[in-house]
This record gives C-alpha cells, sequence and structure tokens, in this order.
C-alpha cells in the first residue's frame, strides 16, 4: 500500500518523532459542530489566519514550523494528510489496506503517528453494520478506538502536548464543548452530538470519521489524553475504550472496598474490570461462558469464576451483588443475574445495545434493583483511568498483530478465542 | 349475609368501639415465618400459656380483658374469629359476600374493625389472577390492603396500640424479623418471605391470607401504622399502598425542591404520587392517556399534563427529568419515557410487573440511565408517608362506595373511569 510522504518544511519526510508544530488553515474539527452552538466559540479560541491562503495551498503539502516555533504561535500553512488505513467496503469485508485523508491540523489539534490500535468488539459491530437500526455504517468503515501513538505536530494553541509526547485517544474526537453535558465533562453525551472517532459526520473532509486502523490521526488536543511514561504502550491502547468503559460505573456507583461487584462476560472488557474492580480490594466474581478462562479469572483476582451454565451456583449467590458489570456484547438473558443483586443495587450494561432480554418488570419491583447502561467515558474519565493504572500497573492482557491479520482477528475475537484483546501494531 | 358475633366477657358483641384486650393461644402469625429463621425468636416474644386449653376453646369464642387487663399482662382466652368478607371465587368473579375465619389474636397482634378499604388495581390483577406465572391467586381470593380500621382488641404484648385507636394495614401482614432486609425496615424483600396482606400463605389458618374487603382482621402490631389523629380515614386508606408505594422512590431518589419529576400514568397511584412531588416543591409533569384528567392534573400542581400521544411534547421534554415514577400497572412502551431522562436519572416502575417493553440497551447506555423498580415500602416508611401525609392535609381523591359495589368499581377502574380512587365503608 501507498504511504503517502507528508512534505514538511519543503519537502523532508515526517518522521514519527519529528518536531514540527502545524499551524492551521481551512475548516478544522472544532468547527465540526459550530452549528450547535454559536457560543462555543467562547470556549474553544479559533485560529482563522491565513484561511484564504490555505484555501489554494498545494494538497497534501503543508508547512510546518519548529516546535518553538508553535509555541509562539508562528503561523504556518497545511492542508489534509494523506494516511495509510486498513478498513472494508462493506459489512462482509474483508478489510483492506487504503489511502485516506485527514483532515489538516488546526490549531487545537494534534497529529499523531499512531502506534498501537486495539480492536474492540464495537469495532467488529461497525464493520459488520450490526448496528444498523440505530448507527448505520459508513463505509469505507474504518474503526479503532483504543489509539496510543506518538505526537509529530502540534497546533498553535495547543498546549497539553509537545512533538515527540506519547498520546492516546479513544472513542471521541470532538463535540461541542459548550452544552450542559459537555460542560459537565460528559463529552460522550454532547447533547449536540459528540464525534465518535470512527463513523461520526466529519464536516472537515464532508465525508465520516475514520477510527485507528491507520498510521496517523488528527485529534483535538482536548480529545487526547496523556500517556504516562513507561507504561507498556501497545497493552495501555485498550485502557481507552475497554478501560475506561468499565472504570466508569466502578466510579459512578462507588464501588468501594469489601463490596462485591461481578462481571459479566470475561473478555476484551470483562478482564479489565475484573482488574480495576481487584484494585479497588472488592469481592470479585466473574460469570463466563467459557470454561476455558476459569483459570485466568482466578488468576486475575476473581475469587469465584462461575459458568453461565452453572444454574445451581448461580442459585446461591441469589441477592449478594453490590454492582454487576456486564460487558457482554449484545442481547443476553438478564434475569437470572438481577436475581443476584442486592437491594436497591444496579447491574449495568456496558456492552449490549439491543432490546433488554428476560427482564419483567417484577424482578426489579422486588428489591428495588436497577438495570442501567453506561457508555465509555468522558475525557477526564478517561485520562483518570490511565494514570489510575499507570500507578497500579493495570494494563491489559493483549496479543499483539499486524495490520494484515484483522480478518483472521476479528473471527477469532467472536468465536471468543482471545486472550484477551488484539492489539495491532500499527508500525508493522 | 351472617355476621358472626364476636363473644366478649361471656356474650355480649364486641363493637367498633368496644374496650378489650384478648390475650392469645393457638398457632399466632408471629408463628408463621419461624421456620425460616431459628434465631427470630429473640426478637419476637411468643406468649404460649393456655395453648393446650387454646386447642379444646370453642371455635369462635374468646374471652378478653379489658385495656388495663391486657396492659398487665392478664391471659385471656382466645380462638378465631368469624368475619365477613368479600371475595371471588374464580377469575371471573363476581365478588361475593362470604364467611371467614381470623386466626386467634396472639399476643402481638391488633384485631381491628375494618373502616375502609381501598380498592388498588393489584386487588383486580389478583383477583383476575392476571399474574398468574409468578403469583398465581389462591381462590377464595380477598384482596384489599389499603386498609384503616379501630382497634377492638390488643394482644398481651401490644404496645404501640390501645383498644379504638386508629390503625392502617397495608400491603403486609408479617415477615420474618430478623434477616438482614427485615433488619433494615425493608420488611416487603424478606429474605424468607413476607407474608402479604392477601394471596400469601397463612400458616395459622393452614390457607393463605385474606387482605381487606373485610370487617375484621388480625395484624401483628407491627405492621399495623397509627394514623394520627383527625385525618380523614376513608381518604387516608389509600395511602397504606398507592401513597407509600410512590413516597418510596420519592425518598430513595432524594427528589428535591426544583428538580423535575414525571409521572407517569394518572390513576390511583399518580394522582398521590403528583401530591407527593409537589409537597416537595419539584416541578412536576403528568404523562396521562385520558385528556380528561388534564384539568385535575393541573389542579394538584403537576405544570404541564401531556398526553402521551403528543409526540412532539414528549420529543421536547428530551434529557429534562430527575426522576421519572411510572404508576402504569402493566407493560407499556418505555423508550419514549426512557428518552426523557436526564444524565445518570432513572425512571422507576411501581406498577407493571411484566416484560420491560420497548427499551434498548442502547436507551439506557447513552447517558448512563437507568430502570428501575420499587416495591411498596417497608413498616417505618409507611409510617412516614402516613405522618408526612397527616402533617401536610394530603389525601386522597376518593369516591366512597358499599362493597356490594365492587364488582362495577372493577370495571371503572379497568377503564380508567375514576377520580381517583374507590375506598368501600366497610361499615356500609
Amino acid at each position: 500500500m501507498k504511504n503517502q510522504k507528508i512534505e514538511v518544511n519543503g519537502g523532508a519526510t515526517a518522521g514519527a518523532s519529528s518536531a514540527c508544530a502545524i499551524s492551521t488553515h481551512g475548516k478544522t474539527c472544532n468547527e465540526q459542530n459550530a452549528d450547535h452552538s454559536p457560543s462555543m466559540l467562547d470556549r474553544r479560541q479559533f485560529f482563522s489566519k491565513g484561511l484564504a491562503l490555505a484555501a489554494t495551498a498545494p494538497l497534501l503539502t503543508h508547512v510546518a514550523t519548529s516546535a518553538s516555533a508553535a509555541q509562539t504561535g508562528a503561523p504556518v500553512a497545511t492542508s489534509p494528510i494523506s494516511a495509510r488505513a486498513y478498513g472494508t467496503k462493506s459489512t462482509t469485508g474483508p478489510f483492506q489496506a487504503m489511502e485516506i485523508q485527514r483532515r489538516a491540523v488546526g490549531p487545537n489539534d494534534v497529529l499523531l503517528d499512531i502506534l498501537y490500535c486495539g480492536i474492540c468488539h464495537s469495532d467488529i459491530h461497525q464493520a459488520r453494520d450490526e448496528w444498523a437500526s440505530w448507527n448505520p455504517t459508513r463505509f469505507p468503515s474504518i474503526p479503532g478506538h483504543e489509539i496510543v501513538g506518538r505526537v509529530t505536530a502540534v497546533g498553535r494553541a495547543v498546549t497539553k502536548f509537545k512533538v515527540g509526547d506519547i498520546g492516546g485517544v479513544g472513542c471521541l474526537v470532538n463535540s461541542c464543548g459548550t452544552c450542559d453535558n459537555c460542560l459537565a465533562d460528559r463529552e460522550q453525551n454532547c447533547l449536540n452530538g459528540a464525534t465518535f472517532t470512527y463513523n461520526s459526520p466529519e464536516p472537515a473532509t464532508g465525508g465520516h470519521t475514520f477510527g485507528g486502523y491507520s498510521d496517523k490521526m488528527v485529534v483535538p488536543e482536548h480529545f487526547v489524553v496523556r500517556i504516562p511514561a513507561g507504561v507498556d504502550l501497545a497493552a495501555t491502547a485498550p485502557l481507552l475504550c475497554a478501560g475506561v468503559t468499565t472504570f466508569s460505573p466502578i466510579q459512578h456507583w462507588k464501588v468501594a472496598s469489601g463490596q462485591r461487584v461481578g462481571v459479566i462476560g470475561f473478555g476484551g472488557l470483562g478482564h479489565i474490570a475484573v482488574k480495576l474492580a481487584v484494585a479497588r480490594k472488592t469481592d470479585v466474581t466473574v460469570f463466563t461462558t467459557s470454561p476455558g478462562k476459569i483459570g485466568d479469572a482466578k488468576k486475575m483476582g476473581a475469587r469465584n469464576p462461575v459458568l453461565w451454565s452453572d444454574a445451581a451456583a448461580l442459585k446461591a449467590l441469589a441477592n449478594q451483588f453490590d454492582l454487576l458489570i456486564s460487558t457482554v456484547p449484545k442481547a443476553y438473558p438478564m434475569q437470572q443475574f438481577v436475581n443476584l443483586l442486592k437491594l436497591d443495587a444496579t447491574l449495568v450494561n456496558v456492552g449490549a445495545m439491543e432490546a433488554l432480554q428476560q427482564v419483567h418488570g417484577i424482578d426489579l419491583i422486588h428489591g428495588r434493583k436497577s438495570i442501567a447502561g453506561s457508555m465509555i467515558g468522558g475525557m477526564a474519565e478517561t485520562q483518570q483511568v490511565i494514570d489510575f493504572c499507570a500507578a497500579r500497573n493495570i494494563k491489559a492482557d493483549i496479543e499483539v498483530i499486524r495490520p494484515d491479520q484483522i480478518n483472521r482477528a476479528y473471527e477469532r475475537v467472536v468465536n471468543k478465542d482471545v486472550r484477551y484483546r488484539f492489539v495491532m501494531d500499527m508500525t508493522a
């Protein structure tokens, strides 16, 4: 596959750690949601100088300055960036290498050379259009929202990153920044519509967003988290989605030492949920359909892994759990788990989007139980889980693969044959 | 219908306000759940003297003493009590007068002459066996769990009531008293199985419990709440079920001044929910299917009553509610209401027992919303709602009927043709 070179300073190829800063011209990511809220300009500082110039700039060519120049705010020209990506053009695949355009780097943007990208079950749902009824897939579909990369350029107004830093991108790449939800650090629930890392409208290109199955990416710095020095970058990538998705309910429901937490589904999300809950000194039970995973669950600190098929074990656990986190990625019979909740306790689904299966009002009415949903986390919470895990050496159990192995990897994820997350080395 | 006279002091008919106290012999209500927990004897004081005597005591005859004698604990004989009741022998009715036996009055029991009993939609569900899959109806079915009566006798160990007091009975008449849930004032969730006011096993008789469609009732004092002096007794009866059922979620979810509360379904429970939420100085919206109830909702303090059929109005209310209390007594499409919840907010069903209808994981995942259930309240909370309402002159809007009008009343409840609760005058 052709790897489009980026012209820097008149022609040098930008390396992964090249010290450059790029000012912006043309439509920026920040402008995507501007229609929703006139006042967002108060929060987001636009850099509009040189806009007319950009309109006539040669495509795929931009001029960068040194990092110090970026900090002084010296305007430099830029233009869209060609990137290598792996995507699918239909629901049946296969994934193939393709060339895409990343928008020009805006004043608040960071350009990342992507190092690692995890494969989340959501990627598969999206690529195969399994969420057609509420989030139909735009093709070509280029998933990926567990991204770790090296900063190779920063926009003029960027303050959080400098070239050479390591940044992480999860499921979000923009939001209005001004609605009540954004102001409450709940960008994922932006009332004007969050821009997700893939399959969201992308006004800058007139198309849709492309995820991290790629070698480069342009993201507003607000949506890039700091990756602490010294962590295992590949094994940290899954924390950007799987980590924050399971961390958020643990935070929200104030899971505390000594409580009993159940994790339903023991895959990419589930195994991280176990590690996070164990780190909180809770008594963790795993509910899995895979006998072969019992040993791993114990090693990770789950006291009594239980097979879904073990009706007697489930019955014996009735009314015992303070929180159940279901990471199951599709509809599943819920009543058997609702029965395990204590008074006033909650079963939170972080994966299954379909109609709730086997839940009756009576199951909830007896004991004032709740079924909730939770979706990823806001940017502050995403940074929080990264820092929480770095401080405790919590990371995903991963199998590193090359991007040309995506098709096979998808099959193995669906068949629950991964221990416990595939992460692609995007430099391979 | 024959009204069995109770022999008092050797033959006098016990009037509604007769000052008598009855000691207990024979199996008491307290013993019902004793099998579940050996230690319950520590909490509940049994009075076993005279047990052998009771076994040979003439049926329907007992000997009472004066109130002062009861307080001194002087043992007196007692036996099961005949009562008049209104019940149905099959799912198709009709209700008819019948004679039943109430168990003997135990040391912790109160004998009530029932003055008023509300008609709850649950009564209809039970009498018609509409909950067959999880709570099949035992016939004859004698419903009624919104009961206000006058104390006509108290067991030896009773301390909370004296003859002549007014007491209220809701949905519960016993529980183990020793499990974690009972000790947490959640008797309705007794881990050993609460005894509900009707249709529960009643070990004392070998049959099942009979509710308040009757003229007399024997209930442990713990399950009788004090009715403050001066309240409208008929209009207070519905608070014993409809009141506490809607009060409990308002308490649990800490509904506070200025919050926005939605009440879905505006009938017996719904109209009390509105009054309770208005008393908390919340902004209340009613969602009703009955255009004819809009005016009443406004009079009760609901700002903007909305018809379910008004899709535009529902859409305009998206993401605005801190709590939605659904009093709908059967399955209904929920998604349209889930959409109205704010971030992290809850829709609580207090009526519908069936499979949740039209709820997808995605509806909850976006915004971390919850669907919960809530069932009546414990005895402390039941007393609390009675006192709360008495202090604020909150009462049900009722239509008082005679017991021989039950059949017609049921039809009118099902047809939403009652403003807003039928209450039977059991002395009529």
